[in-house]
């Protein structure tokens, strides 16, 4: 039985991050990942495939800087994991002792059985796997009426691509009031629901699919609980992923109510030796550090960023605790993105606040033809000005721009702070340095604050 | 004699944020801003002018929003100023009292009496002036062999739009080995020059002007130090600014030996009631404290804000002392931005330091059509791993990056907390998660330090 120092289950975002740090830090170490299939998808490019990449060849990732850093790498099915033993048992009949184990074995799309014909044929998955999406590609090439249930990124984001397919007619079932209403403001939630039915998808939102319908068990109908009935030749359900943790689960590993690994700041499991990082593994929240289930590539790989440098003991301190979920996308030519709080997860938190906005556009002078509105709203802790949240929308610069504000809430930065914040600024390049927008967003939650003493 | 609270005298970005944030603070106090043609320019927007915009009028920018929040504006230039007596006299005759006179007169451009010839006809200079500047424009029209003598950003940006325009051999020279040396790396500055030489500029570098020559005052011909004569139709002096301070000293103020006016953090001079903020006023650098003369709009406004807050009474603490410059430019369609400490300011400041660069491309996956480069360089502290500077060059996100980087130096990040450092990414707006070029080059850094232990 051939051993090894480190056996990584996965080779998602976090598997790869993991080993590829691990190994460069401990170049002695014997270290084996096992994945599944022979290609990775990069998780976020997977809506893209259906349009504007055009191929799943386009959107492939692989465990190369781990191979190339030393490690080896197996296609193969882990079945089971024997904790006392320390090994790992694939279903091609292969066994391999481990030191140090680390599950990476990422998420698995939510099924919905409750929605009766839930598994028809021509009912599909976003499933991050190779094989799957290509032969789902296959699937969709004549289908005309394609019903997309849930409007979370990965639902609006594949509607968005699949609308504009030639002879497509795409349909989107979300039952909350907007799409993305769980990463964003209401304010940004419903900009985006716009600006999807704007491409050719046809939203229908506070709505619920009651029940998937067809001859046979082949898909024909959706029907609504608005009492419309769609015509369908593909359904895709969006509606969530859950932690991929029923290995674990039979290994003896606490999982938490989510189904997810629990860990601690340093990704290890109550099991000596035994770690877990990205979507498997369990996450708390930023602020509160109550219970979450944020599943974002980012923050996988921020995690296996930690775990890679600490897997055999803590070198570089973890300095920011807790998930800090910084989501961002681009529907039709608008880019998006939030990180912290907004209205919706600080009244879930109890968490008070004041909020403001700021507009200007994301060059200047505005006389450019390519200069596009910007919007930066910030939320705010009334009591010493701390940035709790943010959310930023227009331009392409929205997906850098989130990033400052990450950095600002990780930070704790202030408002205050902001007012003497030094930037850098360019005509082609950015706003104003008079509007630069964060900070004019920044000084009107000065005001308001003032305004409320 | 019409009694102000304050009097600001000037209208650029210094004089404009410092009003209006004054004005919205305090309602109630009357404000005055002086400024001396009707029409106003964005400083930086000034090379695009040029070409890109190419008019004036698509340049300008005003004290609107101060007018807005109630403050009176007059066009009129300030020839005296009593502080004994707290008032200032005008050109036209007008006299007006002061509670607080700030003084935001900018800075005029270096004129290089030092070469024969530097008086010709058809000698210019990028003045920050509507008026100067539209009457350039039409100067400029009919002429075809340009020279530019000086390349910094406003230089090269300058020789970059017009080489742009039908008919106009350009040059460039530069008595340093690389354009944007006092900004850049050597590294990004030899990027930038050769970036430069492939529009239609020709560039000499390690380069002087030796003389300006011509029949009669018009100039004819540049003699350079490596021996060349250029024909030359029209001449640009772009070699730098000093502050405008000449009605500052005659009012009694104390000035540095760069003839700044001197000012401690808030922006006052040593007389009461009297401040200085922008181009005009002193700056001291970020990490040393040491006298520096960074004139930066983006620098002028932080400033402004400070000011505008605290013009009566320090109600929002400075919280970043200390000017950190932070540039960024686009030539020839490559953006690159710089903050902070580089190989050249840390020699002259003899501070050490590692660095370390990562470069991969601004969207993932790479595949996408529009995906260009994005290259991080760090310059780190290897004492403690805190971020004394950074370069950023590539794509457009470059000018948000930076400012990422910015926000990071001044709250002391280290690279090790750019490890647990969570931030969101999408395929359209990002680079990958697993590749962020920021993050990797804080582990380059890492890698680096631990190598020199």
């Amino acid at each position: 039985m051939r051993k090894y120092d480190v056996i990584i289950i996965g080779a998602g975002p976090a598997g790869i991050i993991t080993g590829t740090t691990a190994k460069k830090k401990n170049p002695d170490k014997s270290m084996l990942m096992i994945k599944e299939e022979e290609n990775g998808l990069v998780p976020c490019g997977i809506p893209y495939i259906f349009h504007r990449l055009g191929d799943v060849d386009k959107n492939k990732m692989g465990p190369k800087p781990f191979v190339d850093a030393g490690g080896d790498v197996i296609t193969d099915s882990v079945e089971k994991v024997n904790i006392e033993k320390k090994t790992v048992q694939t279903k091609s009949g292969k066994e391999f002792h481990y030191e140090k184990l680390v599950f990476a074995t990422g998420s698995l799309p939510v099924i919905p059985t409750f929605i009766p014909g839930y598994d028809f044929e021509n009912v599909f998955y976003i499933k991050k796997s190779y094989n799957y999406i290509k032969q789902l590609i296959v699937h969709l090439k004549d289908k005309k009426n394609i019903i997309i249930v849930g409007g979370g990124f990965i639902g609006a984001e594949v509607a968005e691509q699949l609308a504009l397919e030639p002879n497509k007619e795409v349909s989107l079932v979300e039952m909350e009031e907007f799409c993305f209403i769980k990463a964003f403001s209401a304010e940004l939630s419903e900009i985006a629901t716009e600006k999807l039915r704007k491409t050719n998808v046809n939203v229908y939102t506070s709505t619920r699919v009651n029940s998937v319908n067809g001859k046979g068990r082949t898909v024909e109908k959706v029907e609504l609980s608005n009492g419309k009935s769609l015509d369908a030749d593909a359904v895709i359900m969006a509606i969530g992923y859950k932690p991929n943790t029923e290995l674990a689960r039979e290994a003896g590993l606490d999982l938490n109510r989510m189904s997810a690994i629990i860990v601690d700041n340093y990704e290890r499991t109550s099991i000596k030796d035994v770690c877990a990082v990205g979507d498997c593994s369990q996450t708390v929240g930023f602020l509160t550090g109550t219970l979450d289930n944020i599943m974002l590539a980012s923050t996988a790989t921020a995690e296996a960023r930690v775990l890679g440098h600490n897997l055999f003991g803590i070198k570089v301190k973890k300095c920011f605790t807790g998930t800090l979920a910084v989501f961002s996308t681009e529907i039709n030519g608008l880019a998006m993105a939030a990180a912290g709080l907004n209205e919706n997860n600080a009244k879930e938190a109890n968490i008070e606040f004041i909020s403001a906005k700021f507009t200007d556009v994301d060059r200047h002078p505005g006389t450019f033809e390519d200069t596009m509105p910007l919007t930066v709203k910030l939320y705010v802790s009334p009591s010493d000005g701390s940035i709790l949240g943010g959310e930023v929308w227009g331009s392409k610069s929205s997906g850098e721009i989130i990033n400052t504000i990450s950095l600002a809430i990780q930070k704790g930065v202030t408002v205050y702070e902001l007012i003497s914040y030094q930037i850098g600024t360019h005509p082609l390049l950015t706003a104003a340095p008079t509007k630069t927008v964060l900070i004019k967003a920044a000084e009107m939650a000065i005001a308001e604050m003032n305004a409320r003493k």
